[in-house]
């Protein structure tokens, strides 16, 4: 970040494909709220959320099929991160393990480390599409301190998105472990070429004690700076310990919610909507860096990242040169180098995530500084 | 909750003198910020907290006389909560204790579970106003383990000012121990009888390194639905810490932190009005309490709270029949029993704390309930 100051401050233009901060607007339904904003003071909401909300969360699941979520069953979230600390604070005591596929979510390791809880990573591999890997496999990472297996689907940071026998089989390994399955949807609407999201919400009836699904706002509805997110679960001892956590932080913001509660005069269209730019943006990006002699990209299922392997052998060092020594006609891109999304020390550090949260315009012309920068970097190290 | 609830479904009004949530509204400059609202979409604020809030709580310091504060001192926290969480957090490893004067706000429990950080609680009384006792005492909870002192001025729960001596008292403790202090000062601009609220702040640069105060806009503003507040701190090292626990959460709201950023359009006068509006109420509920037999009420110095001894032997059952067994004319008053705030079990038995957080017309009539309540509490307890 700092580097990127560092190159603007010089007047070098730098488009962010670093960071999941989509450019798509609000809906204006929700923005509305604010203009006809009358309530004051701005008291307190209720520490599981502002019953108007969670209302309109009950209806969206239902909307989506999974008409069984009571309004018991859900808990509003201060953000997707707080999803994550109320979930891993909830199954977890300090010393105990859970289980996660690399690379993955890096703010994973912030609540583990408050909670004092020790993340498990099974690698899963850019040649697979990121895929998880067979049960037995996975079942070696389980010992007698294991008390949850968490995944992401579509993935940050891969961008897979787990088909319904891979859902199925970590339902399996979780029934047959007896682990809290923890499913990270918060890019459930992002899957392209028509595939379909499988929600361990399918699956939350089978395992009624164990599932727990985390959601937010966010990304759906480009609310990232409104601080929104969800923890569903029929588990009601859950459900009471989150609740817990909840009253310590008093509530979640009640502006936030008034405008996330419009999400039920959304029609279905809008999520198509939104679709369908990201998959734009994602054919773009797809055959633009296949196009570059030497870079490794699976074609993205879901959310909006992807990582990439490039021809090079160190993006940390590749994603400093773009913010320190290069720019194309006073341009440049700022990438995440893949690194920080593995725990393995040594794992990912040809690839880079890239976020496709610009416009097709945007995009086209970061490829293009992508391949000028690669070409001018590979030449000064050869 | 649920017995408030429970009342309120048998047509019952209850008067909320159990929570602190101002009734006074919010600033009209604030909410104007939300019908001009044009940023779309709404994207992640910085982790530290928006630059245009940061600014306008650096010139808030500076015209209360503290304006040695910079922009990197500055940590905008989700509500005082997260100041609190982030102050044990960086102070503190799991196992490690800090010292805190009994009876205390309740969350701060809450985060030094999640924390893993014992509070060593040292009892203060009714009958000294609930100030501290002398060194020696407070010296006999410090062990090994400790970190820091907490403390929290004008107090909440029970509306008691630290006068000069006793912040000097307590700056010489951390001083001559080591330890980190940590202030809670949510309640600033709450003090009354022209007394003056003595500010960690005038001591921070004393002990740089040790000084940590909690601020929040809750009460100051009546935002306690906006979920604002700040962690100040001129060591360096903690501030990275906080900065990064933080990161984890990516960014507080950030349409709460653009009405909150209008606090630099507040005149003095502002913050004059709403100490008058309650001193009057302080004033109104101790003349009233203070007529009532056996009632004992110290006066209240600040804050908007009082622990009030009551002439019956199990305040919590009281609390409980004022919903379930009474009402005078279909109303009754909701309290929140002492004993809540006391760490030591048994301490505060026959106490509740009040919040005058409702206007005097209201609060008259809540003195009237309350005496007829006891009253009728009492003849059928004897």
């Amino acid at each position: 970040m700092p580097l990127a100051q560092s190159a603007k401050s010089r007047g070098i233009r730098v488009y962010h494909l670093n960071i999941g901060d989509p450019d798509i607007e609000t809906p204006p339904v929700m923005l509305d709220i604010l203009k006809r904003w009358k309530t004051s003071p701005i008291g307190y909401g209720l520490s599981q959320g502002e019953p108007e909300f969670i209302d309109a969360l009950q209806l969206y699941y239902r909307s989506i099929g999974f008409g069984f979520l009571h309004t018991d069953n859900i808990q509003v979230t201060v953000g997707g991160s707080e999803a994550i600390f109320m979930a891993m604070f909830g199954v977890g005591q300090p010393g105990d393990e859970i289980v996660v596929f690399e690379p993955f979510y890096t703010n994973y390791n912030s609540y583990a480390a408050i909670s004092g809880i020790r993340l498990v990573p099974i690698r899963t591999h850019i040649r697979d599409g990121f895929h998880i890997p067979d049960t037995r496999t996975i079942e070696k990472s389980i010992t007698k301190k294991t008390r949850a297996i968490l995944y992401c689907s579509p993935n940050n940071p891969t961008g897979t998105v787990y088909t319904q026998k891979e859902v199925e089989q970590l339902v399996g390994i979780a029934q047959k472990h007896g682990l809290f399955l923890l499913s990270d949807e918060v890019y459930r609407e992002f899957t392209y070429d028509g595939k379909k999201h499988v929600s361990l919400l399918s699956y939350m009836r089978d395992i009624p004690e164990q599932a727990i699904v985390l959601d937010s706002m966010s990304k759906r509805y480009s609310l990232c700076g409104a601080r929104l997110g969800a923890l569903l679960s029929l588990n009601s001892q859950i459900m009471e310990g989150v609740l817990r956590i909840g009253q310590g932080r008093l509530s979640a913001g009640v502006v936030d919610q008034a405008m996330a509660a419009q999400l039920i005069r959304l029609k279905p269209s809008y999520y198509a909507s939104i679709r369908r730019e990201y998959e734009k943006r994602r054919d773009l990006l797809y055959s633009g860096l296949s196009a570059i002699p030497g870079v490794v990209i699976p074609k993205p299922e879901g959310a909006f990242y992807t990582i990439v392997g490039l021809p090079i052998s160190d993006a940390e060092d590749f994603c400093r040169f773009l913010l320190t020594d290069f720019h194309d006609r006073g341009e440049t891109v700022m990438l995440a180098p893949a690194a920080g999304f593995y725990a393995s020390k040594g794992s990912g550090a040809n690839e880079v995530r890239i976020a496709y949260v610009l416009n097709c315009e945007k995009l086209t012309r970061c490829i293009e500084i992508l391949r000028k920068a690669l070409k001018q970097y590979q030449r000064k190290h050869s």
